[in-house]
């Protein structure tokens, strides 16, 4: 397993195009826009050689017996399901911010059920290509991304039917010696600080969308691979001094970038789907699930470190005793540890696939997911109300170290005046990045937009047997309506 | 294990002064306003017996090695604590009531932990004397009523201050033989159909309230003893025909009962507590962490049949496919496995205690209780909205039979034409009475009021810790204004 | 203008088939089950003779100049459509209940707008035909219930569509001297004790539904007419004691009932549209803006109740001072003062229509309806939690009464000692049925689900012109795609 | 009047020392940083001369009968304050943003009532130097920054308790030509191109804080003054290129600045309060209520364009009629119609002061506020909801002109084929910025924050009137236990 400082290493050694604010991004560790998302990467690598975490942090691989960071790991038990959501509260903890490693995590466990399930039907090998490279990423713990998200053009049209069919990626050319695929992959969290690119649908396929069912894993150094790196708020701040930043060396998101597939060569070792649209569907849903498990762990542990600056600010500010103030911390505190119990469950219920290896209730998952598209806005909005407005118009740092206003500064924003003043500033800017459009966003639509949960949900709602229960205890006999949700499915699809 | 005829028929032989409606009830078991809760309780009974669900609703006796019905049990892992959870779910389901047995059953488990404790400290007997009450309860197979809330009086005023200090339940004289009590205990679920009460003090208390600190378990038929049952939602529609009722078989709630305790004898082998006062705060807050682990599993199960319900009524009036219709039920099942959640993880959490049991994460189980008292109301006004008005409008059953009118309401109130009238208005009434005060009032004060949940997260939200992970992100050097929560305890306890 | 016992007498005198409990009710001025709903109408006559609040409660006919009721007044203001707002406000504090006239009152002024209009386009004589029957309203100042739901049979199909054509209203023969009707009308609030029921159409019509877009008033006594009184929360309480009823003299809601049309004869000069369709649309439109904006002055003249009760069962509990208490209140005083808000704001924005009257704003009227599908049930959740688990479990008035337990009950249940025990129960019964099934389903469904006006909301919201504004302000020149909205009336359509 | 030309003329003439970033701004027009901010406000000079909006913005002064920009003027009737609110709605469309000149007007109006009553109470001058001031106001058409926030140092002390007595504005010599003061106000909206600075105290005050009951208005080149200018989400884009700033012509907050006074000297007629500390609560109170009135006038107008916004992107993402996207936007639709009812009816329910000016009704005023701290987050939510992740992932503008990845970006980020891929990534900009922090808490904590909203809703929520109807509807004699609310100001003032 590798450290931190061997996961930098690795990293600089790895020549890429990456591309940000206009420029090309030669070293992405040492790169201020870039660098806090390869520290919160690096603390994966860090926690698991801490002894105080390994229980957490690494796990047991089943194909080697070898010890291998969890992030690697393919879950056997609901016990692997429920670390891996205690792993991502303690990383979100540590970092405050996406750590970006479970996404290729959760594909590759996805990857691991679904390519059993397609050689069972095609006698095809998909399985045993996986394996092989599961067993590369375990021995090399090399960071994988997961990529999924196609930039999806007109979102009333398939795949096929786009004015321009490289919106999803697709395979333009099939070779003796493997395929060549066209296309972008947005959102791509941690996709700059990735070794590997395991790219998989985003969406179920029917026949006529086949060229993209396909799913492969490439280096992140494949020729024909571009990296866009995306902006977030505040980003500018990274580029000047320290206090700002609010959380200077994990900064806030994942560090997203757009990954262009020019025409790249994919060899047929590294191809884990390449037609099966059928399969694309249970794919999307298996990776989602895991995806959305995750929710109650990682923004559990930011959001722990955002309570804490809440109660920090309050007393500060020499309020923290004042009942109201007290509640709010409550509500912030009930909110998140609901979640938390969401992640827990879906995990502890978690049974065996085919494959040998666990995986989430999808039902209780999909909760996980829909409710931090709620509470984490809500912890935020509550963050808000106890830190008071000074998050709005606090002025910079440069202001603070000046010579003429530095001192009103000093003299005006002291709070209780136990405290220094630049600690009151720190955690105001702590709680203002932490609270900012890219980390909200990260929460709304990270592993599929609410919508897709209530799809989900309502497709896992079992109605029939709940109306079977009404039924019986309002003394109605069987009735003679037919079926009860005969539609329901077609109108789920239709409305997604 | 007695089965629900045998239960019935055990009831039958208990002679006590129950009163309900100005009159003496003989026999609760077949009169109409207690029937109902007793069908509940029954079925407690009848599913240790039923070979689908044993591995639920039956467990292994850690005293005798006996097979033994989950209410008598002592939880002896997480996972009893999560069968426990399915099991009440699945009794919601079944009955859509509740079937009140879980408050003996947290009873027991609460005083199996603190008796430990007291007797730690003390040198007293109270451990022993309990498992050999517990032994019995096994044996027999009684239903226990877990007897904990006092009237309370001025909920200003500790017991010893009140006008009258009978208004909690209290040591009146300690006899060579054992000791006589006075008070009463109010909303006593299942109250007037236990076999056993199991009083325990309501509240922390202080040395001069230690004649306050005292727990027993007396017989039903206890010299001294008198019920009063409650009035209920609708309760007169009992007396009556049976559509009106909604659940004819199984009611809505538990049958609450206020319990007087005029001057009752206790022989010292049911003592369980006799003054040690400072040990009344750590039994209530097990007996409640206990308890409000179980709202996310009954009151969901008693959710599946209003989600069904609400289901079934949009079929009838032909708009089960309006996606307005599937988005409230998408959302009913959202909060209804939100609270599942919850509860299945404050158990799978579940620690050994000093005594050898197993205690639920109790953080985690006030958050589910807190979401109850919001996410049930919530269920319930989706329901409302999807029922349309009828539920607060439809005539009488008596109506219905009527050879004047019941024709036309056999021919306006049809729905879609291929359903009948009556089932389309027999789940109006299920809807109608799952939504009533009383159902809605068990979810908000069952197992304390909300503000008790909210001073026991505060407790638990480990601020302190918190703030640390704050500090290290912001760059917050080791502060200098002391301790950080110094007076949160005062100020909590000052708020409760 | 009539006082309250001449309303009461003028009922007696009224002969009128109505039904309840299967029985047949003589006189409902005095039967126990209907008398509150009169009592609560007759508020609404003795008030305009109640010099403090006559310049609310009464009005000067713009027909006739003499000083009429403010229920059978055509508005000829803004200021007149604020004064109806503070009126309803006013009755629902005095009352704490539902005093029904308002529906009769938005009738006549909905139809006064729309037989204008049909008129000029149809020179037909439905406006002046109005006009006669609002003077003899105004001279006689007789109650006028407004009918407009229908049963409705299978929402997903059109009136003629239904399997049984009678389950909207309709003409079934006309005839020289005026229309034979047949159908029914559901949720008729004050039904039984109205002296005129004047119908309207419940949903916009097609060509092919032309013999259901029919209005007009029926005295009463019409031969063919059939009242069957619906069920409430707790109803049969009314025939028992007086205390467990909660508000004994009002009751809760409005008395609602079903309304049968058995080939009603019906005279031209009292049809106000009779088949031209296309109005039917714009007519419930009118009617179900004036009526959303009600809820803003009603229901919160109950929520002032409530919120008084909930205030002074925290005084009789000695926590009246506890901050979460103080919290829950102002919380509750918010919500009712936002949705009077939105009341005030419909009406003081209203605008003259053609036919001379002034109308709400209807986008605003909509926004005060579907808040109080919320609030509603939000402030009856807040008061429960402030009330305590008593109101789901206290025993009944006769168990106070009986010479055994009645002291029992005395003793135990005393609140702070400075209060009576049957002063604290009082109030708890009130809240109780404050909160009932029927109340919060008349907030909910009155006027319409929220389905409708959020459809209704949609219409108006003119997103064209917004979505203008945010071109201009983000720099985009105008598009290329088309109308902005081409299919959302469609569409809002197909899910009404 | 001005117009928006002339305005920018002023201030290039005014000299001030404005910091920002560290350095002294010059010329706050066209320095990227204030120029924005300098735009809004400038919009409320030219809408002035615009024809069709002048009945909105412009008024009739009551001191000289001239025509005066409404920004300027005395309230004289409910209809002013309606047409504030409608001016606010106006200039928040038209800007997309704060344009700060509301803080001055409120400052003035409730000056203008606070002054006539101190002059009645000590017959000082005040009143007549307000007007005098005013009448140059109205002449000159200045802008008038209201400064009333203080730094408030430890929140749990009086003024003159805090460690260092200047973390309120006091005087700190009372000289025979004016007053010399010392502090410094935070948040001072539109601080930095205002023309005036009207301070007002920002608390209650005890007899012992008299120094800090002190209110003048000085002209912003006043020396001592210092300006420091706050920063804000995404501020250095401004300094950048034009599409990721989103809204690049008007910014999206106040333009924030803390204005320290180091001994400043104020004439005695510009004095309006000096010691007379009684009477700060009341000027709080009225300012505060003032205030509160507006944002369900600038931020509706703001969220008219964040609805199109939103509209715009399900356009061009091809979801504009998907089901679900329509009932968010009809969601925040309803939210914002709210908001702005609230400021209608506050508004036309104003009264007439003793000083013969209008007054908002206080407590509606503060459920206008109170809701948008909820209302406004909610928008923000379902925004992001609609629109996207990429609103979080977005790469910057200076990558779309990049000769390598500007392609990819046009290619892969096009939505629907009919438009344009730039115009869907400037509203996805426009999004992102006005739901950025700085928005959101100028939401929050602008015009105070929720809890001094809740307590003077608590105030004003007239409880004891409400037990009253409680009781007499429930059948409660007057009871013994003295006056219902005694302690409950001293509690609300002790939480504040």
């Amino acid at each position: 397993m590798m450290n931190g400082d061997e996961y930098r290493e690795s990293l600089r050694r790895l020549k890429r195009d990456v591309y940000a604010f206009g420029a090309r991004i030669d070293d992405v560790v040492d790169h201020p826009l870039t660098r806090p998302h390869v520290n919160a990467a690096a603390m994966t690598y860090d926690l698991a050689h801490d002894p105080r975490y390994q229980d957490l942090t690494t796990a047991t691989s089943h194909l080697t017996g070898r010890r291998i960071n969890r992030f690697t790991h393919i879950h056997q038990s609901p016990d692997d399901l429920v670390r891996k959501v205690k792993m991502m509260r303690l990383l979100g903890r540590e970092t405050g911010s996406c750590f970006q490693r479970c996404v290729g995590f959760d594909g590759l466990n996805a990857l691991y059920n679904v390519t059993y399930l397609i050689d069972q039907k095609y006698e095809t090998a998909y399985h045993s290509r996986l394996r092989s490279f599961l067993a590369y990423v375990q021995d090399t713990d090399v960071m994988v991304d997961g990529a999924m998200t196609d930039p999806k053009g007109n979102r009333a049209l398939a795949p096929s039917k786009q004015a321009d069919p490289d919106l999803y990626v697709r395979i333009v050319e099939r070779r003796e010696d493997g395929i060549v695929v066209r296309g972008a992959k947005v959102h791509q969290t941690g996709g700059i600080n990735s070794h590997e690119v395991l790219v998989m649908p985003t969406t179920a396929l029917g026949e006529e969308d086949s060229d993209y069912a396909v799913s492969f894993a490439a280096p992140a150094d494949t020729p024909g691979l571009t990296f866009i790196f995306g902006r977030q708020t505040n980003d500018e701040r990274k580029l000047g001094g320290e206090m700002d930043q609010g959380n200077p060396r994990f900064g806030f998101v994942g560090g997203e970038a757009m990954i262009v597939f020019d025409d790249a060569f994919v060899p047929w070792e590294r191809v884990f789907m390449c037609g099966e649209h059928e399969f694309a569907r249970p794919l999307v849903e298996m990776f989602a699930s895991f995806h959305r498990q995750n929710y109650g762990g990682c923004k559990v542990g930011v959001a722990d470190v955002l309570i804490g600056a809440a109660a920090l600010i309050a007393r500060y500010n020499g309020v923290a005793d004042a009942s109201h103030i007290r509640d709010k911390l409550v509500e912030m505190t009930h909110l998140a540890e609901t979640l938390h119990n969401c992640s827990l469950a879906c995990s502890s219920e978690g049974q065996m696939t085919p494959s040998g290896s666990f995986y989430v209730d999808p039902l209780l998952a999909n909760t996980t997911k829909l409710n931090t598209t709620r509470f984490t806005y809500e912890i935020g909005r509550l963050a808000h109300d106890i830190a008071g407005g000074l998050i709005g118009t606090l002025p910079s740092e440069k202001d603070l170290r000046h010579p003429v206003v530095g001192p009103y500064m000093q003299k005006y924003l002291r709070g209780a005046a136990e405290f220094p003043t630049e600690d009151r500033l720190r955690v105001l800017r702590l709680i203002e990045n932490l609270t900012g459009v890219s980390a909200l966003v990260e929460c709304m639509h990270g592993a599929g937009s609410p919508q897709a949960q209530r799809i989900a949900i309502y497709r896992q709602a079992n109605l029939a047997e709940k109306m079977e229960l009404a039924k019986r205890l309002a003394g109605i006999a069987d009735d003679v309506g037919g079926p009860a949700s005969s539609s329901t499915a077609a109108s789920a699809k239709r409305d997604a």
